[in-house]
This record gives structure tokens, sequence and C-alpha cells, in this order.
């Protein structure tokens, strides 16, 4: 029996440059509510869905993020976000390692925590059209990681089971969510974090960015 | 026999909340320069010294720097750290722990690997006075950190041993800085590393920020 690996991308921090971006955004929005929060604290929850985030970090600083408070914050850290995206690249070896996929056959998907209008920035980055990849966004699962909604959503739309599936994500919360569905978590340090809290979080295996994982492809999955 | 503790704390991302003002100073440094780096790579070499950094960088990636070009680099991510200095600010506790210290009559001194321009922003942000604090500069010493001359300076400013001293930082660099001298070395969160790089960088204990420090401060050191 030979199972066909498919493979689940995070997006932001996994195939583009943009988490540290991210970070400055949710902070221009926090400081814009008066809501006191270090860096290292925002960059430690990325890649969770903004509300789980904002609901998270209230709960462990013990400071009050109202909804509405939380509503104007998602769209403040948007309209940053929007004007950083300019320094949004590629981290080195994203499109190849997408195309040597696509060229050996083997299913993939990209399963963001952000919304649309967030993923179009980075898949802009990366030469990509939403409308013609399988793409996974926050609109489309009913709760953003580390909740495994969005991988079970992306293993459907690729036809697959879940348990066949690699998770690759940058972010603890890709780690933890691959686990809660039985998927395989691949670590990526290329959003900041290190190996070790990856590994922690229960990655398989760690790489540093999507061309250390190309030139390590069959360490994690047979092609035929 | 009792032996009395002194304290010689990094400035940037130890007592600062700055690190990441810092990597987007480099990163737009670089970026000007035409030298594709990510984030994450310019991330965990802050704290060295500037020089040091772009030749480790220059060496890990294979990028060709030149001298010309480093000049130009440290002259730029001045500036730019200098446009951002407006949103750095203290870290939660760093005042009252250098406060604590003094009313305790504990021996304490900043070493930093910035220039003495770099330092007075993070100085300001503290509310301190470059002129009357006990401070140790990258002007102040023949190489910045991981090499330990930053820290001996401190210790013979302090006139103490350097093995009595704690080094506290953020870094991974503060570290091994600190084990090269026989100091002890206490890490910080509050940089974005995690507790397990610190640790492996010879960290006897890892905390949140200077407030959670301040906070177990009878866990490294006694008072009399």
């Amino acid at each position: 029996m030979h199972t066909q690996t498919s493979f689940i991308f995070d997006l932001d921090g996994t195939l583009t440059d943009s988490v540290y971006q991210n970070v400055a955004a949710w902070k221009q929005a926090l400081d814009a509510e008066k809501i006191p929060l270090a860096m290292w604290r925002i960059h430690r929850k990325i890649g969770m869905s903004g509300g789980l985030m904002l609901k998270n970090l209230s709960r462990e600083t013990g400071v009050d993020i109202s909804d509405a408070q939380a509503k104007r914050l998602a769209k403040r850290h948007g309209e940053a976000y929007e004007q950083l995206q300019g320094q949004i690249i590629a981290l080195p070896g994203a499109g190849e390692l997408l195309e040597t996929l696509s060229k050996e056959k083997v299913n993939w998907c990209i399963a963001t925590s952000g919304e649309m209008a967030t993923a179009q920035i980075n898949l802009k980055a990366l030469g990509l059209d939403a409308d013609k990849i399988p793409l996974i966004t926050r609109n489309d699962a009913k709760a953003g990681k580390p909740d495994p909604s969005l991988f079970l959503a992306a293993a459907k739309k690729m036809a697959v089971p879940i348990e066949e599936c690699l998770v690759v994500g940058d972010a603890i919360w890709d780690m933890l969510a691959a686990r809660r569905c039985k998927a395989t978590g691949i670590g990526l340090l290329s959003g900041g974090y290190d190996v070790s809290e990856l590994e922690r979080a229960g990655a398989l295996r760690v790489y540093d960015d999507p061309l250390d994982l190309l030139n390590h492809l069959d360490e994690i999955a047979s092609f035929s």
C-alpha cells in the first residue's frame, strides 16, 4: 500500500514573508485603541484568527477588549496591513515548491486564518490568483486556527482523507490544529518561531523556509 | 560568605520594546541596498553588533556585502530606526526593576551592542539620562556581542568581579557572551526569542519581561 501525501499550506509566514508586517499592523491598531501590548506577545499569537487572537490576548494580559473595540481593531489592522503590503514578498522557494508539487501531481491547498482581503495581499506577492488555486480562507470555516476546521475544509476541497495530509506552517497554531485533526505538522522557521516551539506543538520536522523544505521533500513525502 | 550579585542589562528588547522596530529598520536598509533577506533571519541576529550581524548574515546566506555597503547599511539602519523611535516604549516593569535594585543598593549597569545614538533612543523611552546612569555602549568596547567585551567593561565600571554578575538579556547573543565571560545569563522573552533558544544558549532562568523578572527577583539574587 502506498498512500499519496497531500499538502495543506498556511500562507502568512509560510509562503510569504509577512509575519512581521502583520505584527506591526496589529501593534498600530492596538496603539490607536490605547491597548498596551508588547510586540513579542502579539507575534506569538499571529496565525490565530484575528478574533481568537484578541480574545486570547485579552485573557492573557487582563486587558479588557469589548466587542465594539474588537471590530474597530480588526478594521484598523486591515488598513495598516494594506499600507504595508508593498513590503511583503514571497519567501525563498515558495513558488518553486508549489510548482514542483503540481508537476509531481501532488495535491496541495492553501488554508489561511486570514480573511480573503488579507489573503489577496499575500497571494499577489506569490503571483497567484485566488480564483485559480485551491484556497480556504477564514470565510470558508466556522473557526480559525488552532481549531482544525480550516484544515478539514482544505482536505475536503482536495477530496483526500485529512490523515494523509501534511500541514506546513510557521506558527504553533498550525501545528496544534494539525494534531487536533490527525494531520501531520511540518514546521517552518520563517515566521520567527523557534524549532523547539514548533516541535513542542507537534511538528514532525522543522525546516528553515519553503526552499529548505523543497530541498528535503523526500524526507516527508514519497512520489510515484 | 554572602556574595553580592550585580546586574548587567541589555537594552534593546530587554528594557525597551524595540526589537521589532530594529528588525524593520534593518529590513528597510537591506531592501534599499537590494539585499534580499527574510525578516526572521534578521530578527535572529538582533543583539549582535551591527557590523558582526552583517558579516554573519552574509556568511550564512552567501550574499556578498562589501565594506562600503556595510557602512551605507549602518547609516540607513540608523536613519530608519530614528524614524521609528516614536513607537518605542519601555517594557512592563523596566523602570520599577531598576528603581528596586537602586533602592536595594544593588549595582546595575546597562550594556548595549548599539552605538550611543541608538542607545539614546531607548534610554529616552525609559526616561533615563545617558550621563546619569552606568552605561556601556558599542563605543566603549572593542567588539560587540556575542564577544563578552561589553559585559567585562560593565563589570569593570561597577568595580565588581564578572563572575558575580547576572547578565539579563533577550537575545541568545547575550546568553552566549555571558557564558563566555563566566557571568550568569538570565533570559527574557520580550525580544521574541523562545525559552528554549535562550536556555540552549546558556540561560539559567527565563522570564517573560522585566516585570516578570522583578516578581521573581528572589529566585536569582539575595538581598541583605
